[in-house]
């Protein structure tokens, strides 16, 4: 099979992380890749990393240039997806990297976005109960945020065993990646290294909802987030530290009998072994996700604790696991569960 | 007033940090450095940012050594600053960086250390409500952990204003200094660039009782802890995001009253005007600790999250602020609350 | 006596290091402070390490606004120090801490910076020869570059010996807060964790003919520099890699008895125990200059490395120290020579 | 064909390295791993990044546990590789990663490391002219040191190209993994985070004579290396910034033409375009190589800087691309020129 794909969003972190992994994708041909203000530059200036693509030369984001590829990757900034997609035809695979089309409830697009809301498609996240039916054969598929893949996955098996309260209390650490290339002064290299800092404190960060809707499916009700991002000095990465109270009568052996239950067959979640707890490290670069759980008696609350790259899995990687899924290629074809460490 | 000092530990992390801070003090004189293996050597060569002390030689740890000064500051491994204590006089006022004296549970002690409890002395954390008046004078003071006192200025305003319930979820990032010079493995700086990764999950890290202390102290009945520490790619810094539903009735209002309360009057504490977050950067080297508060209405939760220099106000600045008074000395001598940024 | 102190530019990291510095020096009022598009601002919102000046409003950069202060401080683009320092008094001490007045000769200035040449004013590196009688009662100082002061207080002595040949060769590392506060993109955190890579090479760097003119002056001839200066993945810190070859005839003790003779008196230069090399962590926010030197017989090469805070040393605390030679304090006021370490 | 690999000491940051890169080669089937200390743990624990390997146990270091294979990967201390390699038959294709058989010249291996010469094997650094021959075929490979692959590659081409005086003047920054996973002091994160410092300074780092060799030979005739290593605050990653006097009537124009000529068809090394220079970011996890270079007309000195992953085309990926020469497969099965970034 060759696959011809196109970029929209070629010149940022996430188009690039995108190019890296689909550089090494057996079925895949690079087609067209655009960018708005980078328009006309060669790529090997803004990706100095990807070399054998140093040449080519960015195009605008326009129909007519996407036009004529099997998949189409989006990576543009949010409220701008749904035009482009509508401009391509049905049978081309559009797989959105932005947030459009994530959420089921247009209420809470319009509180966390304040535009109007696009719609919903199948759901990226393989790993989630029935998501792999829905994407399987998709024409529509929408990428999930970073953080609610690396919170999801650590907190879905507990609800789905019914073992946790619907209310769940999450800190993540993300590398400044996540932010991406915005030149702003609190990304700078002199501001965040050496540095810890929260944001978007106050259940206000816009991947709350994502997590709610997540959790509540598993759940089979209304999971309540409390969400606390903070900004790590590295460059990727996702450390999520997510918590529930457990149900009366949860055990240790419960907790560890879901968790292992809920990965068995899942290629790129690796539960670790009791005792040992995850490392961002060491998932750098790759689509592997880290998990451990833990019930902690005296506070009565489980605690699990996963580590992805916000670039890979919690990107472009489970970008790629989802097209690799619609159009019924082997879930792991051009993916590395082996991280790049130390 | 000269106040003749001598430093038991002085080749580790804590008692470099230590003699930085004595260094410009004042009122000081340092007198005998003490190390353990380390003996004989030349401070220059294991604190080579020490410029003025390059030529001093370590002594063994003896009360031979220590003898004869106005303040020993104990900075050892714990288990050991009792037997030391023991052999010096009463009028000398002897202060504890290490564990062995902030629990008053005997069986706490027991749980978490594994040996007998060597008693409870005055605790250096002079912000909390009550704590200066047990330090004025003071012959023995214990200095509290780096997390708890990042952790319990986060919240016990809450406490104290009766607005939260009894159970706190805590997520913490320490700079790689809060574990000290020890050689292992993933201290590595090959290990912990570029990664996020907890330890002591689940209710076993030590600090854990100490903050259920302080927190139940506040809130006037016993407050349960879930305490997750994370290591962070940095040297220095702690950064507290600690959370607890809040009590029906309570408002933003409330919350934001109760804490500019509890630090009108507090010179090291700096809690931040409505939207602005600490950066333990901001704290870098200095002995403030910068607060920010919220209320987060969707998930009913009290968010309270704190920057500290895990060595600084964590540790040698606590130390020397109990000390100055301990001593009469104005609290803030020798101190500083301006960090080294960026 | 009470010095009354004006910052223009006190928002960007040059400005911050100032005012940090100013806050702990003793005979120091801190009067005006301006910006340029963050006037209006408060303090706090743009350097949350400086505490006690958080409520600090920046007013716009006029001679009006830093009229009527004994020392005007300009931390401003290069260009643009002229100006506002004519309209400012002659009693009136003006510290240029930009690139406008350390060059003596105009074609330089034309080569490198491609404007009209401003002048030439007392430069201060005070550890120069014959620089401290230049800055004693001056009304403008030019404060020198933060790569000139590392390289030349590590190579001067060799020269003024007369036992290197007029070539060097230097590679320097510095950290990314010598690039300022501006917004590019290869100043992202995102870029520069991780990542070591060179700028300005092949003698373009602007303060190559500020390093040939001081190594000329200490040599009595013209000196050629080779310079490459690299951006390393740290926020603070210059260490410049220096070396020249020997002339015939020198000895390793010839080196080590003309850099003890040059720093025997020096008060912030450390020459370091010999074995024993630099690190930029050890003078972390203060004034220390780190140096070693060595003699590599097999190359025939005068190896001489010196570490440096570039926001201190390099910077601010180099403008305070010639502040307080002109003023007649002594010349370490307000000034450490303790690094913040680890 | 089905290439069956051991690898001796396997649990180092080497072994990983190699262990990584051959678990996506799609011709080797990983056999027998063995370690020193750590014989009897799981990889899983040592090296928690290789998720497909973390349940096998580490054998020890014995002839028989290695025997058997196709080839064998030596990662063990120097002087250990000799007796290993004797004990494994001709036919056996044994790949040292250590430093044993670099050397051609047994007073130069006695005056760097004062044990006896073991020998010298064909030296597996393609790009370096004559090289390729050497390896087609061999049984016995000596991989290079990771700064004499930097620096090599970086100067051959001026020398080759007599545009060179037999005088180079080096220094380089290293990541922390190429000192290993020694548990020292200087190695721990606390110190190296936001620090660079040199070691091994005046001719006495271990690669100088490595570098020496591979120059001369290029050159014809003896050349002079002053090669001053330094330790930056990131885990991987080699930039090498080397300069050498041009030889009279050299012009830019030839310099440039000698690097286009040299680098022409090689696979992993890429020439920068003018202006753009090397970063180790771009090439983090990949096998390729960046250069740039530059006549500094003032200077009158050639200035060629390259950028690696000290690991992988420093160590473990050099190894597998000789590797590959030896065996007959095509030189980049299995690896990759993208780099990992941001």
């Amino acid at each position: 099979m060759v696959v011809r794909v196109a970029v929209a969003g070629a010149s940022g972190y996430a188009g690039g992380e995108l190019l890296r992994l689909l550089l090494g994708h057996p079925e895949v041909e690079i087609g067209a890749l655009t960018g708005h203000s980078n328009a006309g530059q060669k790529l090997g200036v803004l990706q100095p990393h990807l070399l054998p693509l140093a040449d080519l030369v960015l195009e605008p984001t326009t129909a007519e240039v996407l036009a004529g590829h099997d998949v189409v990757f989006l990576a543009l900034p949010h409220g701008q997806s749904a035009a482009v997609a509508q401009q391509l035809g049905d049978d081309v695979l559009v797989i959105d990297m932005g947030a459009d089309f994530r959420l089921q409830n247009a209420a809470d697009w319009d509180r966390f976005y304040g535009s109007e809301h696009a719609g919903t498609w199948p759901y990226g996240l393989p790993e989630l109960p029935g998501a792999r039916a829905a994407l399987e054969g998709a024409k529509r598929i929408a990428v999930p945020g970073c953080y609610p893949t690396a919170v999801s996955l650590a907190l879905f098996p507990a609800y789905t065993a019914g073992l946790a309260e619907p209310e769940a209390v999450i800190t993540a650490a993300t590398g400044t990646s996540g932010a991406g290339k915005a030149l702003k002064p609190h990304l700078l290299g002199s501001e965040v290294m050496g540095s810890m800092s929260p944001y978007g404190v106050g259940g206000v960060h816009r991947h709350t909802p994502e997590m709610v809707q997540n959790l509540s499916a598993a759940a089979g009700e209304p999971v309540g987030v409390s969400f606390t991002p903070t900004l790590a000095p590295m460059s990727r990465g996702i450390l999520a530290t997510c918590s529930a109270k457990a149900r009366p009568g949860t055990t240790a052996a419960d907790v560890r009998a879901a968790y292992e239950k809920a990965f068995a067959d899942e290629p790129f979640v690796h539960l670790l072994p009791e005792g040992q707890w995850p490392a961002t490290a060491s998932v750098y670069g790759s689509n592997a996700v880290q998990i451990q759980v833990a019930y902690d008696e005296s506070a009565n609350r489980i605690i699990a604790i996963s580590a992805i790259d916000n670039l890979t899995k919690g990107t472009a990687g489970g970008a790629v696991q989802s097209m690799n899924i619609a159009l019924g290629l082997p879930e792991d074809t051009g993916l590395s569960m082996i991280g790049v460490a130390p």
